[in-house]
């Protein structure tokens, strides 16, 4: 159902000829309101893409009406040309949207707004974009600005909306990942993401798009869309690179009248969030196992998640549990290289329930771990009560393949 | 030649059986003087090796007569038997130099010193150890120990001292790393280096002794050492990883009688260093290229050596190396995560003398980049004078191979 869960959504997909596969590449999430609230997080490189420098402007007010988004090319590093396509691409998709409202909704429920009588700005219309850097030429731009009215008037509320918009922004995603969770009073939480490779924090390499029905604010949004990706998509970390495209935008319609608890709908979100990041996980490129790194016995959550993503970035280590070597030198070789505090003959590491370093010295036999597809790396500072997991994924060939041959 | 190549060294290295493999793993190098000064740097990892914790105490004092060193164990998180078997070696090592020099030299210059008056202390022993992590127990400390008395009395000035002992510290390394240079007046500065994996700065994975017998003191020898470390091995980053047992040893014995200037000595240790590291850079852990990425226009050394060693830390970049693909993207996106001074929108990138990206777009057609062993990557942030370059390696198949499968 993804993004077409919660009342209020409309949503398209479809084969702009962006990507040389001839699969979907361009993707509409349209909010119909009567709410037009937004709140999203945006990348924390400094080299960022046309359309994260577009879309933080355009949603700093709080209000969206519509998300374009595209595979096959990233639009980073594409110059003022690249730019004008991000402006040009909004500044389309609202006419488009006004033409439509114009025009009675003679296509049903295709791009409808409740709003007839708000027009469309540009500034409504947020876009991302995904695929390589340097991609975003006069082609690039010709495909998607040609194919934009297709796609607004493709837009349905129907369950093959969000499925064809989730597929949409696949790049290297083997599967399309989309998520859906009730709250309390039948409020419906929907999201749709892709992520693969180039997955860290300040975000994974990541397109996340999640619309609710619930009536919240912009600045209720912008509140559980923080909490949500600092304990999710911020913590997975698959390898350690940070991409320039990243956005999570959550959208809310208030379609269902129902105004939830603060709290109550911070944990939805995040419910959705995690449920989409593990999706994100298993996925990843080239990855034989999914790790999960807890951190335990931290002075601070802070301390917790730098000893835990210092592990998670360790190319031994990660060779390692490609190999199923439960190598816990280099786990400890990675907790000293960080600032937290700590006892370095104090540590204890547990691979698979079984701990293998104990006092910072060796402990049961690590020929006793066993291995499969999911992996747990326990570590135990006895130095306070915080604790954190950070996701990782093994170093494998088929990374190592994928990568040095990458097409999007 | 290696350590054996100034005068007031002697050397040896023999199998103590630490290695499954039956090549030599157990290495001494002893200053006979007339002077005993030494200078030495260590891992900054905070889980550091017992050999590094009992070194950094008994360097301390500028002085050591002789340093131990063993492959095929790492004596790392063995907790106090492992810290008693290096106290054990440095204080046998003492005694029978102590003894070697009452027999009055019979074994022609085996550890034989030139200061016959002065006992040897086991605080002027300094001991190095390599290989797993946990690796300590009662074999490893009986092997070292029982092989100590051959290990002293084979040290000779001879060039096949120094050759043994630069073997004798081996771990995955393909071919042993030496080094010699002449300084003006007739001194010499001889080294010898191990390192291929865990290669990152607060030193590469590396035991490096380095012995001159110029005229210098402790704190001039120092001065010379860090200076030099610090723009060698340092900059040498091949997978991201520090070691916990990192060490740089350099002893001077005086033996030339040349006392040199400050500046000349420092600038010849360097020469070494950087030798010794271009050595330990191509022999780096499955690696096909050898990456030298330089930044410059940056407004300090600092920003430099921070965006080139970002970049040298990005998978996803030494993936697309290891494909000869110019993925300049993969660069840029490295630049963006640093705090160093520049502007988004001007950043240049050349691969192999192929201008890629100018001012953030692109620019030559990468095709026509071309791939040889060699890679040369220079970024220029167009934001001052100060540039620096950091080495690193491809990641590839082998890389992946290497250490899923680890055995020293």
């Amino acid at each position: 159902m993804s993004v077409t869960a919660p009342r209020g959504f409309t949503a398209a997909g479809l084969t702009a000829g962006l990507k040389p596969s001839g699969t979907k590449d361009l993707a509409l999430v349209v909010n119909t309101g009567p709410d037009d609230a937004v709140a999203a997080v945006y990348t924390s490189n400094r080299c960022k893409a046309n359309p994260v420098l577009w879309s933080e402007k355009a949603s700093a007010n709080g209000r969206a009406r519509a998300v374009v988004l595209n595979s096959g090319g990233a639009n980073c590093y594409t110059g003022d040309f690249g730019y004008e396509t991000t402006t040009l691409t909004a500044e389309t998709t609202a006419t488009l949207l006004n033409d439509t409202a114009q025009a009675g909704n003679t296509t049903g429920d295709a791009a409808r707004t409740d709003r007839s009588n708000q027009t469309v700005a540009a500034e409504d219309i947020l876009v991302c974009s995904t695929g390589l850097i340097g991609v975003g030429g006069q082609d690039f731009r010709d495909r998607i600005i040609d194919n934009l009215g297709d796609l607004v008037a493709a837009a349905t509320a129907d369950e093959t909306g969000g499925a064809d918009a989730a597929e949409a922004i696949m790049t290297t995603d083997t599967v399309a990942k989309t998520s859906v969770r009730t709250g309390a009073g039948g409020y419906t939480v929907g999201g749709m993401a892709k992520g693969a490779g180039m997955l860290a924090p300040g975000l994974a390499t990541m397109l996340v798009v999640i619309t609710t029905d619930a009536q919240v604010d912009a600045a209720g949004l912008d509140s559980a869309l923080r909490a949500a990706t600092s304990q999710s998509f911020d913590r997975l970390d698959t390898d350690g690179c940070m991409s320039t495209n990243d956005t999570v935008i959550l959208m809310g319609s208030g379609a269902s009248e129902v105004t939830p608890e603060a709290d109550e709908f911070a944990a939805v979100a995040k419910d959705v969030c995690l449920d989409l990041m593990h999706q994100l996980h298993v996925d990843a490129e080239g990855a034989h196992h999914d790790i999960a790194i807890t951190t335990q016995g931290a002075v601070s959550e802070e301390d917790a998640v730098m000893v835990s993503r210092s592990v998670g970035r360790s190319n031994l280590f990660k060779a390692a549990i490609f190999g199923e070597d439960p190598n816990w030198g280099r786990v400890v070789a990675q907790v000293g290289t960080t600032s937290a505090a700590f006892d370095p003959a104090n540590i204890d590491v547990t691979i698979n329930g079984v701990r293998v370093c104990k006092a910072s010295g060796p402990d049961a036999d690590p020929e006793l771990v066993t291995f499969e597809r999911t992996v747990d790396v326990v570590i135990d500072l006895h130095a306070g009560d915080a604790s954190a997991t950070v996701w990782t994924s093994d170093l494998t060939h088929d990374y190592v393949e994928e990568n040095s041959a990458y097409s999007t």
